[in-house]
């Protein structure tokens, strides 16, 4: 990565390779459109304006989100047909039913005949429909997450065709019932390297997809070069005693998340295969060498590590502004929404 | 904990129980008079003006940060005598010394000759003083955080010990070679249950006191009684299939900091000894008995849960506002700082 502007910045900072952001969207939204299927993307793992612009290729139409909190603020700037992919919580009944209000198509899932009881209670706006209590069915939603556990493309199709078999065989049953509505299915892996049955769907909602990251790598969703998302760390101590340097990215620069699970620790260390991320405190991180010494020369006290997350959902939630670049030249900020 | 007030909020939700809060505060600093020390709270754990003001009796000084954002935060807010007890960044330096000219003292770390250098290069406004080119020794630094391996009083109390006679024998040493200066040493756990000759250092840093955890009652800081934070979350599944329950904390609401340390999993559940949340997702909770069937009964979709956290520093991290009560009822909204 070539490092100009960047290098300019404090750290740890969270930095998106716009060209790599553009190229990872714009593949999704060919895939969907050769398969003849809608894409809905979820924004959970970015949650900005900026990249859900980029997702939905400028329409601001057609979304998922994960929390009502996004749901409010996309519906404030001008998104609409969200979708509110999450078991319908009580508590949130009325928040749910005054952004109905606000929006031409607002959505929530149901998946236990009390959530149906709330909601025949307080009806969202576009349900009130002649003989439907209120309530109208529009689809059937999977999530296809066990495609989590897969390494390399077969695996990944193999649960990609299970869950859409799973999914057409009870449209069909649904169907047989005289019950017509859409179907949609989710997950990067899957939606990455559709299998030939999704075209029969209506609709997929990957998310991660767009940042992409090392599990996503690992997985075989893609590989290691089309992540988007690197956090910038700077050296900080140099510690002999026990081999290690210490860096300014500790776990509320990156997360925990992937304990575990990588030989080079919490992240992949950008161009330093033999280092590892071992541990962290909230502010500090201990690199070591996987084998032999460390040659402290090569990391200078305020020299720049570049980490590659383990999961970018995780990362990007640490942060309160992301860094754009195209090529390493900062180009602005993003700034996510939080919160529920 | 009284619900009456919590119940209406919207989970996850971080809420802060401002009677442990002020109790914890008082009686550290209590301790700290009794000693004849100097109290010099950490903000890291909630980074809040609120919790400042409560932890420095109102005083607005002499306080120790992780981050220069909040150096800044509490700077801008009419906090003074700021110490930013972090390795001196390089990237950081003309933000340190702008913040030095707002400020009548603020002091930063220095462990590498190198961070000297840099000093000298772009000193500090306090430090311009005659043969010092620039830069004055303020005092010993040592953080004790080996405090975290302990279990009970005893172990506590030993490593607090080893600490302080390591400090205060670098101290003679110091003044040996004629130079004066002063001792900080910190960790909740030995400023807890603080050994006799703490009363001869200048000043502690602890920061985790006001609010605890379950890690601090587990190395025996506290017990559990005296940890201030909770995360309410919400039923949303029932899983009978798996024996389990989805409730709507996931790691975005308490962290995956814990993992592996407690047989109830990421938190301990308040009145259900029997429940473990063995995993997380993104915005989801599993939960599941440590043994036998579970009583859906018991937890019908809707109901509370009351989690409370592992490390509060980590889960505070995750919450954009804390929701302040007493005995359970709400009193208002507490907005932490972030970035770096």
């Amino acid at each position: 990565m070539a490092m100009e502007g960047l290098s300019a910045l404090c750290t740890p900072a969270l930095v998106v390779d716009l060209d790599k952001v553009k190229r990872n969207a714009q593949r999704m939204i060919e895939r969907c459109q050769k398969m003849g299927v809608q894409l809905r993307p979820h924004m959970k793992t970015h949650k900005t304006l900026e990249c859900a612009d980029i997702m939905t290729a400028g329409s601001r139409r057609c979304i998922v989100v994960s929390t009502l909190a996004e749901a409010f603020f996309y519906a404030e700037h001008g998104f609409d047909d969200i979708l509110y992919a999450y078991c319908l919580p009580f508590d949130k009944m009325e928040r749910c039913a005054a952004l109905s209000e606000k929006l031409d198509l607002f959505q929530v899932l149901l998946d236990h005949p009390d959530a149906l009881d709330q909601l025949k209670k307080r009806p969202l706006k576009n349900g009130p429909i002649a003989g439907t209590e209120g309530v109208e069915l529009t689809g059937v939603y999977a999530h296809c997450g066990n495609t989590y556990t897969c390494k390399g493309l077969e695996q990944i199709q193999a649960v990609a065709q299970e869950t859409t078999s799973f999914v057409l065989d009870f449209m069909e049953k649904l169907r047989a019932a005289g019950i017509t509505c859409k179907s949609s299915i989710g997950s990067t892996p899957s939606c990455s390297h559709p299998v030939k049955d999704m075209a029969k769907l209506d609709e997929v909602h990957p998310g991660n997809y767009v940042f992409y990251d090392v599990q996503q790598s690992i997985i075989g969703s893609c590989c290691l070069d089309d992540v988007a998302v690197r956090v910038l760390s700077g050296v900080i101590g140099h510690c002999p005693h026990r081999n290690q340097l210490l860096i300014d990215c500790g776990w509320s620069g990156i997360s925990l998340d992937g304990a575990g699970k990588l030989s080079t620790g919490y992240a992949v260390i950008e161009g330093h295969p033999n280092l590892k991320l071992l541990s962290m405190t909230q502010e500090h991180g201990r690199v070591e060498p996987i084998s032999g010494l460390l040659d402290y020369s090569k990391y200078p006290l305020g020299s720049l590590l570049t980490l590659i997350p383990y999961h970018s959902c995780a990362t990007a939630m640490m942060h309160p502004v992301y860094h754009i670049h195209s090529d390493g030249h900062l180009l602005g900020k993003w700034t996510p929404t939080r919160g529920w």
